[in-house]
């Protein structure tokens, strides 16, 4: 029986490879939803193709054209926000795969969730806000998180048959970004353009943004915290320039076992798509005779402030994550946007964490507060220093 | 319930370190059975402290003083290889750990499976030479094989979880020995005890050697085989200088796993003790940070002849594993008693191979009958050439 699909966010970057890798399988996967924000366009082009049960697309002014465009095909036409909370509902889902940017997918996320739903989760700030609630929601519907970051894809997949065995802690490798070697006062004059080039990846913008300044590594700290039960002191972080080993799992025997792959998000997405199972695929395959060697280096905690940010609003707990991502969603818009250098999107993440409303008690309707006053404490700062950049 | 162990070859490199192993986890490891070929001073001190229900001694000769240094402990003593076979089949008994050295491993280990007990094999010849028969023989009476080998113990704990998922190839790694970096020409020169002395792994002399001259990783291919099903072509040796990565596993969706640890034998034999669990121990951790570079290179096939000469017994099946093995045994015990020299071994080891009759079809007997000529066939071609080394 092929595993039914509803893929959230199908015009993005995850989105875009994840129906790469659907069409490689077209007897173990069907495109059963697709949805996206604004990418009318696309979104049109891949209905056409995987002609799914149901399409939506979040921005409601765009319904007639795509209700237009897909007429006379048996593909079901939704608009908003909440029919994408809806349609992953449907008893025609064995499997949601969550690749929106942003807090927006928080929403669907808990919604599948809440319905039984397997979620294959490639949205890393839904854990970031809400871990606490989305972990808590997941364990009473025994609903399952496969995460789909390739670090920690290749902690699951180190994971596997490991059950009850004690893991004494993590290491996330980060790949540094195009500015690991750069001088910290280099950095003050970096480009969007710059940021922008990522040496081993292809991602979205704002996650491109997100690993040049290692906020990226940050926000997986704390997701790892959640989907894995770990405490903070148990994940490390160490950058690995050739992005070849995804992550390590240190087990209380002296044991280490690690994950590696070339660097395409292909691979981890289809490791989420057949997990338990694996597939024999075409993807590019690993050489090691290509490598003469994997090197290791601690992050520079006074370049990449980020991660330390992070750390510290994990370990302060409550919406603090929350105020660190929504801070950093600001910062990363206006950065790329030609506002803010790149060193000052850690002060303003920083000012709008020390400048916030703390609460200890997350709920949902405190985490859709703290978004809001997290960004605009963060435009505060913009506003305050965008003349002296 | 504590794991009852038979330890055979419990004074030997592998044994010793067993019993430091099983000494620290009292409550999960009992010792019910030891047993040694000669080392009759070590048996009795162990055999003191641990007070096992049976020790045995393989050199009938040291039966009795065996016997009257342990007057009075409640610990049964016995002497003789027969009495090895029989001893590890003990309702008593839970696990056979399985670590003399060399082809007197075979019988005892047969036994073990036949008698439905797990066996912890740390006897790699016994594999070599037999690996079809004993395969067999586990399968038909359920038992299970658990490598103790660092690159095999890596192999199973990158395949746990992973039952039934396409797996493309593995590679071992290799460290290259004492002699990795040293020109052809030198290697003649070759003494003893420089081959003696590894970079990373404390070992027996035995397998010392074989790591100097990469047999040891010719006889772990061929062990590869066996344990886990695959095609020779399946099976690949990278040089990693810095043994801290000990193997991988190459699955046929584009993932790799391999699995880490201090170059530490205790490591991989605690593994074997609690497998499929692991428990918390005070092993040496392996520290990321303190390691700049893992570096790979691929092994030389002209300075290293006998991986080559594994790999082409591995093809040609039958008894040709246990040609190999042979010959190597007394080639090693030749180079180190001042015999021949370390290129010639390759050389002895090949004449064996090109000069005992091969047989495609293996039983128990034909190994019984290819040893014997094997190691004829090799003392022939060391009579020869002994005085131009």
């Amino acid at each position: 029986m092929p595993k039914r699909i509803a893929l959230l966010g199908s015009t993005g970057s995850i989105g875009t490879q994840a129906l790469d890798v659907i069409s490689r399988f077209p007897e173990n996967f069907i495109v059963e939803v697709l949805t996206a924000g604004n990418n009318i366009d696309l979104l049109i082009q891949q209905a056409r193709k995987f002609l799914p049960d149901s399409v939506v697309i979040g921005n409601t002014q765009h319904y007639k054209l795509l209700k237009e465009s897909l007429k006379g095909l048996p593909v079901k036409v939704y608009a908003g926000n909440e029919a994408i909370d809806q349609v992953v509902t449907g008893e025609n889902i064995d499997l949601v795969l969550a690749s929106m940017v942003g807090y927006s997918g928080l929403n669907p996320t808990l919604s599948a969730l809440n319905a039984g739903k397997s979620v294959a989760l490639a949205n890393k700030e839904t854990l970031v806000v809400a871990g606490q609630i989305i972990c808590k929601d997941a364990l009473e519907s025994g609903s399952k998180i496969i995460p789909v970051d390739s670090e920690h894809s290749a902690i699951l997949q180190c994971l596997a048959g490991e059950e009850g065995n004690p893991v004494e802690k993590i290491t996330l490798t980060a790949s540094g970004g195009p500015f690991l070697n750069f001088p910290l006062k280099r950095l003050e004059s970096v480009k969007p353009e710059e940021a922008l080039r990522h040496p081993n990846w292809e991602m979205g913008s704002k996650v491109t943004i997100d690993s040049a300044t290692m906020m990226n590594k940050g926000l997986e700290v704390i997701e790892a915290k959640w989907l894995f039960n770990l405490k903070p002191d148990q994940i490390e972080v160490i950058i690995h320039p050739q992005s070849v080993i995804h992550s390590f799992v240190h087990f209380a025997d002296g044991s280490v076992k690690a994950q590696l792959a070339l660097p395409d998000m292909r691979i981890p997405i289809l490791y989420a798509l057949s997990y338990p199972g694996r597939l024999k695929s075409d993807l590019p395959r690993l050489d090691l005779s290509e490598f003469s060697s994997f090197t290791f280096q601690p992050p520079d905690p006074v370049k990449f402030r980020n991660l330390a940010l992070a750390y510290s609003a994990l370990k302060k707990g409550g919406n603090m994550p929350c105020i660190l991502n929504a801070a950093n969603e600001i910062a990363v818009d206006s950065f790329l946007k030609g506002g803010i250098g790149f060193v000052q999107m850690a002060d303003a993440v920083e000012y709008a964490m020390n400048n916030t409303d703390f609460s200890d008690n997350l709920t949902l309707d405190i985490i859709e507060v703290t978004d809001i006053a997290a960004r605009l404490k963060t435009k505060e700062f913009i506003k305050k220093h965008i003349n002296k950049k």
